[in-house]
């Protein structure tokens, strides 16, 4: 950030008066332009015992496969972000269940939420103008090696691990994961 | 928002390509400048049978009690930013526990998060510099009528209504609630 996006002029990183942190302060107009993590959203669609996976059609890690997710959008839920990102990923219009979990990836300054969803037919689109490539996996079939984020891995450990436990329904009452990704971990699996 | 904020030529509201939402994009560089919800995080802070509130020192809701909580920050967890905020409003050194509530407010694009929070003992500030008032309230003196902000009363009523069925432990194990506030809703209590 370089120019204030009220007045055009010149920013320069300073701590506000009551503040305790370097923002990018107008030296014209003096408006603080805060910088806050954002939101990625999606869901694990369930199938039987199978799930949607997407092959990404756009960097980052295009080539790789992701449940479908993106950024949340103003004037949206949590919820309604999420039933989108699979509609335009994955083509395949679900019911938004329990959230499974939540993600902290401090060090990017996003949080990766992903919601339990029930797809009502195994209907879906093979290929979307996001994804090479959308199909359903058992989980013997997960393509472990080329998934696109950790947040996607971790999930989906969860998820299985879960389901060997005891069948998984999509609206069932449920607590949340709450993990953390360091920078010590590495972003991609 | 008018001025891009990498090189300082206008902006203009338009749909990019690949895209079907109105962005600000610079007619110079080109730069597309995304706006995404904030999400605001806090704690219930918990000594035996009470629980902190905060009387705002600053607007909005100026004068009016709240829950300790605030905007996420850059390279922080939203757990890290609630005990953060807690510390910094009401002067208590909590330990964080379960996730209890994430409201989505999609009409000003925000999503508000409470943890439930140990106070170890009954420490804490009874002025800080964003609150003209701490202090430990029992549910019968919670001050319904003069809360700040509707996300911290529906948290309450939540909470309250559980630990009417049984006793509630910072850390354990429970779904969180997941809520939504719609326009029609007013954003004060």
């Amino acid at each position: 950030m370089k120019f204030c996006s009220l007045c055009g002029h010149s920013v320069r990183q300073q701590i506000p008066e009551n503040d305790n942190r370097q923002r990018f302060v107008c030296q014209q107009c003096g408006e603080i332009h805060y910088q806050n993590p954002k939101n990625v959203v999606g869901t694990i669609p369930m199938w039987e015992d199978q799930i949607i996976l997407c092959r990404r059609a756009i960097e980052p890690r295009q080539g790789l496969w992701t449940l479908p997710a993106g950024f949340l959008e103003l004037n949206e839920t949590s919820a309604q972000g999420a039933y989108r990102e699979t509609l335009e990923e994955a083509g395949t219009d679900v019911e938004i269940g329990s959230l499974f979990s939540i993600v902290n990836i401090a060090h990017i300054g996003q949080i990766h939420w992903f919601y339990l969803a029930n797809m009502p037919s195994a209907s879906f689109s093979p290929v979307t103008s996001e994804s090479l490539e959308v199909r359903l996996f058992r989980e013997s079939e997960i393509p472990w090696n080329e998934l696109a984020f950790l947040t996607v891995k971790l999930t989906l450990e969860h998820f299985f691990a879960d389901q060997k436990k005891q069948a998984i329904t999509f609206d069932q009452v449920m607590p949340t994961y709450l993990l953390n990704i360091n920078p010590t971990q590495r972003s991609a699996v």
